[in-house]
């Protein structure tokens, strides 16, 4: 375990009212409320998303909030209860991009382990082109490989999960890819960055 | 959505100074503490475990707790937080088998979405058969297919998982299984079981 690692990330953070106490009949540190006792437990978090083609072309954002405003994504966002994880990829492509998809193969699972966090992230089809710029979003476009803006994507998962879709194009029944095995990865993986 | 899932599933229950309300800058309603206003984002749950296989022969856990306490279930837990799904994987196969175990390929993902739970159920192999009953464990076995308690185990993904697993055998590149397209697995995947 890397000691720069935030003991419990949590977004938005807690109120200054709680502190790490080990609860009766647990066995590791949670977060209890001084006030009136709620001990709450943090779950790593599942984040869903796609990468959605429309005639061979592929349907990209740019963020209007932080972190990361005016680079470019995927649709992707937080899984919210009683979802299920190809309606969480569904509901984020509406809220991001107005566009209505058809939900695929499990593209990859990207781990990062410092903020807890399991990203999922799957192929898609487009319904129609018919698509905007949701709340969260700058602008939405059609790239294709040789136009993408790789040095304006917002986060290390979105370039891999555009290489990784390149490299099962045509394919059905593959294992979905992992955070690659490179010097970033590895720092990723083991809780560093 | 299915009327008879809980607005929100969470365990333990939380106590009574928590209500429903939209906070602000927000579109879903969370549960909100009317004593410190503090918010508490519930999200969905990780599950991992693993098939863990010995020789041809696969590690089986008898609960020793509820629910489904007696029955058969393969190693498996809650993720915590900064672990990677392998890592949790293993601790779950140490805490529960007192088993070390080897982590391959992701078998399923199985989604409970009336309780917000998604399953990563991986094969894995045992590195010795030195293994034991877990504080949350009434024995451990080893069974084959022919011999595996089916009327006994403790949840329809044990089932599903033991099943998959056969499926897969020999095979290294495949997508993971999900919820099988059986009137129970349709009732589980709908939210309504």
């Amino acid at each position: 375990m890397n000691d720069k690692r935030p003991r419990h990330y949590q977004w938005p953070p807690l109120p200054e009212n709680f502190s790490e106490q080990v609860p009766d009949g647990d066995n590791l540190e949670r977060l209890v409320c001084d006030t009136c006792g709620f001990i709450n437990y943090i779950n790593p978090k599942i984040v869903v998303g796609a990468v959605v083609a429309w005639q061979g072309r592929l349907l990209m954002c740019r963020r209007d909030i932080e972190p990361r405003r005016c680079y470019w994504t995927m649709p992707a966002g937080f899984l919210e209860e009683r979802e299920t994880i190809r309606q969480g990829a569904e509901r984020e492509a509406r809220e991001e991009a107005e566009a209505e998809i058809v939900v695929g193969s499990l593209l990859a699972i990207y781990e990062i382990p410092r903020i807890s966090q399991v990203q999922m992230i799957f192929r898609a089809t487009l319904l129609s082109d018919d698509v905007g710029a949701g709340i969260e979003t700058q602008e939405v476009a059609f790239f294709d490989f040789d136009d993408m803006p790789w040095d304006d994507l917002a986060f290390p998962t979105v370039t891999w999960a555009l290489r990784d879709y390149q490299k099962v194009e045509g394919l059905d029944d593959f294992a979905p890819f992992s955070i690659p095995d490179t010097k970033l990865g590895r720092r990723i993986l083991s809780g560093e960055l």
